[in-house]
C-alpha cells in the first residue's frame, strides 16, 4: 500500500462521507473497501490497534471494534507473532473450472427470465384486468365497519397469545374454521365439516395449491373462455396445459370434442361467471359433476363473489350438489370485506385434508393468526352477516343505478349482461367494435373499464367492456355511467363502416 | 310423487331438522332435496303457491319466496299455462361421450395426488423440521413490544385509507420500502434503492417467485446439503432439479464436478448456514459471486436471521459484495418480530424490478397494507432497532447458557457448533448414533429437537441434533439443556458398540 493506512483513515474521517456513522464503523468500512479494491493486498499487515489509535487520535477500543468486525467477516486474520494481516482471499480450491471473464463480458451474459417467467410477465394483468375501478381514483370502502374491526383486532393483541404470533397450523385458526363451516353450510349449501377447511392467503394461494398438488406439468386444465386472468396466471406458473372452453348463457359449455380428452382440473365460477356475468344452470352443473366423476377430474369452484346476489338468496354451491367428492370449493374475504385482507379459504374432500395441510404448511408457511382470530369474532358476533346485508344493499343500488342509466342511454346495438349479482357487469358490443381501443379512450377520460376480448384465453373472442362498480361512491354512478354511455355510443358510431348499397 | 308435496312439507316442518331455519328456507330445501333424489321428476307440477300455503298453514309469501329461489337456482321453471314445474335437468347437449358409471365405480377411480404433490407431501416438514421449539409448549414472545405494535396497528385503522384496504401495488407500501432500504444499507451492507425492494408474504413467497420467474422445470438449483427444507419444498413444487452441494466450515463448497454443469439458481444462507450454524468465508463468497457471474446463474441469498449475531456487528450481505447484479437478497420479519406476521422482502437487481412486480401482483395478489404501514412506523420511529437490540441480548443470553450447560455436560465425543449467531445450534454426534431415533426418544420426554441427518437432500449425511432456543423462556434453558445432555449422553453410551480386541 502506497499511502499509510493511518493517513487514509484520517482523511476519510475528515470527509463528510458516512459522517453519521460511528467512528469504528467508518474505520471498518474504509479498510474493507481498501481490501476489496486491492489497495490492501492479501498478507499485508495492519498497524497494531494501539499505533493506529495513536496516529488517528481515537481510543484504542474504537480501532479494536473495527478490527474485530473485519476478523468476523473474514477480511483479516489474526496470525500469531505477526498481528493482524489482510486475509488471502484467493479461493481455497481449484478455480480452473471457472472461466475468467472481465466485467463487460459478464454484463453481456444473458439475464433472461425463464420461459414461464416470460409467459407470466409479458403482459401484466394487474393494471389491465383489475375491474374494481370504473373511475380512476380511490375506492370507496366507507361501508366497512372500521370501528368494530379495529376493536376486534385490538382484542387479539390485548390478550396476546403465543399462538397468535406463530405460524398457522392444521389449516388455520380452529374457531374461524368452525364459524366458517357453519356459514358455508347455511348460506352456500356447502357440505363440510370444519376440518375440511383450510385458511389460505386468498384464492390465488388456494388455486396454486390445487394446481401443484393435484396436477403435474403439462396436465390439462379447463379454463372458462373468457375467464379469470388470475387463475390463468396461477395455472400457467404451474406449467399446466390450458384448454379454453366456451361459455354460453348457462355457463361453461364443453363441446363433444372437449369431452374426448379428460382434463385433470376444471376451473369454474358457477355462481357468477367471471367476467361474463352469467349463472351456471342446474343442468350444466349436473353434467359437469357427472363428467368430472366419470373421468376422475377435479373441479375447482371459485365462488369469489356469491354473497352479492341482489334478488333472492345466493345460488347454492356446486360443491353441495356433488356426490363424488370431486369439487374443491374456494372462497375469499377479498370481495365482501376488503381486498388487502389476504384471507381466503378452501373446502377439500376428506381424503385431501392431510396432503393439503402439509402442502399449505410446507410451501406457503401460513400465519396471520391475529387477523384470523379477529375474523372469527367478527363472524361469530354477527357483524359479518350484518355487513354482508349492508354491502349487498349498497352494491345492489349501485348496480341498479348503473344498469338503469346505461340501458336508457346506450344504443340498442349494445346488450347489457343481467345476472343481478356481483360487482361488475358487461356491455356487449357488436363485432366491429375494437374494445381494446375503446378502453384506452375511456382511460384518457378517467373511466377505467376493461376490454372483454382481453379475457379470452384463445379466439374467437366477443367484444364488450367489463365495468366494475363495487367500490365506487354511489353519487358518482349516474354521472359516470352517462359519460361512459356517451363514450361507448360515440365509439360505435365512429367505428361502424356503413354498408354501401 | 307418491306422497303429496304438502304432506311432505308438513311432516318436515314438524320435525326438528333445520328447525332454526326460516320456513321459506325449509320449504326450499325440502323441495330441492326431493328433486335431487328424483322423488320429484322433471316435468311434474308443483301445487300453486296459494294452495300449498293453505294446506301447510303459512303465508303465501313464504311459499313464493321458496319457489323463487328454486326458480333462481334452476330447479323449477315457470311455464305459461301450467304454473311451476320441476325443471327437466337432463343435460341439454350430448352426453354420449361421458361414460356412465355407477357410484361404486366412481369411488374406485384414482384420487391420486400429482407426482409433485406426492413428492411434496409424503413427508410433511412442518412437524419434523420446525426448529423453534426445543421444549414442547407455548413459545415465549414476551420480549415483543405488544403495546407499541398494537398502537401502531390501531393508528393504521383509526385513519383508514382506502389504500390500506386495497391490494398492494408496485411491490409494496412505499414508506416501508424506504425505511427498509435504509436499514439494509446500514445494517446489512446491501446495495439497494427502495424501488428494488418487493414486500412479500415471507421468504417462501420470495423464493417461489425466483424459482418461477428465473427457472423452468428441470433447471438445476444448487441446494446446500444439508439445507433449509422450506426452500427445498418451494424448488420441488416448481419442478426444479436439485443438486446437493456439500457444506464445510466455510459454507457451501462445490467440488470441481459440481462446477462443470452450470446451475440456473444457487440457494445459500451465507450469514448463518441453515442448519449447520457456520458463516460463509469471504473467500467462498467471492468464489461464488465470480462463478455465478461467469456462468449466468442467479444467487438467492436467504438472510433469514442475520440480526442475531451476538459478537460484533452482523456479517455483511453477499449481495453487497456483488458487482455483477447476480444476487437476489431475501429477508424476513418472521424471526426478528414473529413468525405469523407474514412479511418478508426481496431486493432484486434493477433489470428484474418490473418482471418481479408483475409476477408478484399476478400470481400472489399481495395485500396486508395496514400491517405494512404499522411496520413502516415501527422501523421509522426506532422501535425496530430497539427491539433488535433487546432480542439480540435476550437470545444471546439463551445461547450462552445453552452452550455453557451443554459443553459442561456432554461427553467429549460430541461437538457443538459455535457460530455465535442465530436461534439454533447443532450438537454433532459420532456416526454410530442414530439421530432420528434420538430425536424420537427426546420427543417422548417433551424435548423437541431435530435430527441433523434429515436436513440432507442426499447422502452422505452426518449425524447430530439441531436445537432451537429462540423462543424458550430463559429460566427453562438450564434445566432443559441438562436433561437434553443427559439424554444425548445416554443415547451415545447405549448405541456405542465396544470394539472387541
Amino acid at each position: 500500500m502506497k499511502i499509510p493506512l493511518a493517513e487514509l483513515v484520517l482523511s476519510s474521517l475528515g470527509s463528510s462521507v458516512n459522517a453519521d456513522m460511528p467512528t469504528h464503523r467508518r474505520i471498518f468500512e474504509l479498510i474493507r473497501q481498501a481490501i476489496l479494491n486491492h489497495q490492501l493486498q492479501g498478507g499485508s499487515k495492519l498497524p497494531s490497534s494501539r499505533n493506529l489509535a495513536l496516529e488517528i487520535g481515537c481510543s484504542r477500543n474504537t480501532v479494536i471494534a473495527a478490527y474485530e468486525q473485519l476478523l468476523a467477516e473474514g477480511f483479516v486474520e489474526a496470525r500469531i507473532g505477526s498481528g493482524t494481516v489482510v486475509a488471502d482471499t484467493l479461493p481455497s480450491f481449484a478455480l480452473d473450472n471457472i472461466q475468467q471473464v472481465d466485467d463487460e463480458a459478464f454484463s453481456a451474459l444473458p439475464r433472461a427470465l425463464s420461459v414461464r417467467g416470460e409467459r407470466l410477465t409479458h403482459s401484466p394483468s394487474d393494471k389491465n384486468f383489475e375491474i374494481q375501478e370504473f373511475i380512476q381514483g380511490a375506492n370507496d370502502f366507507s361501508v366497512f365497519p372500521y370501528k368494530i374491526w379495529q376493536k376486534l383486532q385490538n382484542k387479539a393483541w390485548r390478550e396476546p397469545q403465543s399462538a397468535f404470533m406463530d405460524y398457522a397450523r392444521l389449516g388455520g385458526y380452529a374457531p374461524l374454521k368452525e364459524v366458517l363451516a357453519e356459514y358455508l353450510r347455511v348460506s352456500r349449501s356447502v357440505r363440510c365439516e370444519p376440518e375440511q377447511i383450510l385458511i389460505t392467503a386468498g384464492t390465488q394461494q388456494s388455486l396454486d395449491l390445487c394446481a401443484n398438488l393435484l396436477a403435474d406439468a403439462n396436465d390439462m386444465v379447463w379454463m372458462e373462455n373468457p375467464g379469470y386472468w388470475g387463475a390463468r396466471r396461477v395455472f400457467e406458473s404451474n406449467d399446466l396445459h390450458l384448454r379454453p372452453i366456451e361459455v354460453d348463457n348457462d355457463g361453461i359449455c364443453p363441446t363433444p370434442a372437449d369431452l374426448q380428452t379428460a382434463p385433470r382440473l376444471i376451473y369454474v365460477t358457477p355462481s357468477h361467471q367471471y367476467p361474463l356475468d352469467v349463472v351456471m344452470s342446474l343442468t350444466r352443473r349436473r353434467l359437469l359433476l357427472e363428467y368430472a366423476a366419470s373421468v376422475g377430474a377435479w373441479i375447482l369452484e371459485d365462488d369469489y363473489d356469491s354473497e352479492f346476489r341482489y334478488k333472492g338468496r345466493p345460488i347454492a354451491s356446486l360443491q353441495g350438489l356433488d356426490h363424488h367428492n370431486r369439487v374443491i370449493y374456494c372462497g375469499t374475504f377479498s370481495k365482501v370485506l376488503y381486498p388487502g385482507i389476504r384471507i381466503g379459504y378452501m373446502v377439500v374432500p376428506q381424503d385431501l385434508i392431510e396432503p393439503f395441510r402439509t402442502g399449505l404448511a410446507d410451501i406457503h408457511r401460513p400465519g396471520q393468526m391475529a387477523v384470523q382470530a379477529a375474523l372469527a369474532d367478527f363472524i361469530q358476533q354477527g357483524h359479518f352477516t350484518t355487513h354482508v346485508r349492508n354491502v349487498r344493499a349498497r352494491y345492489g343500488q349501485s348496480r341498479a343505478l348503473l344498469q338503469h342509466t346505461l340501458q336508457n342511454q346506450l344504443l340498442s346495438t349494445t346488450r347489457l349482461s343481467n345476472a343481478d349479482a356481483g360487482l361488475h357487469l358487461v356491455i356487449h358490443l357488436p363485432d366491429f367494435c375494437d374494445d381494446v381501443k375503446l378502453a384506452a379512450e375511456a382511460r384518457l377520460q378517467q373511466i377505467d373499464i376493461r376490454p372483454l376480448s382481453a379475457y379470452y384465453v384463445a379466439p374467437p373472442v366477443t367484444r364488450g367492456v367489463v365495468v366494475g362498480y363495487g367500490y365506487m361512491p354511489l353519487e358518482q354512478i349516474v354521472p359516470a355511467a352517462t359519460r361512459l354511455a356517451d363514450l361507448v355510443n360515440r365509439h360505435m358510431v365512429m367505428s361502424h363502416q356503413p354498408v354501401l348499397v
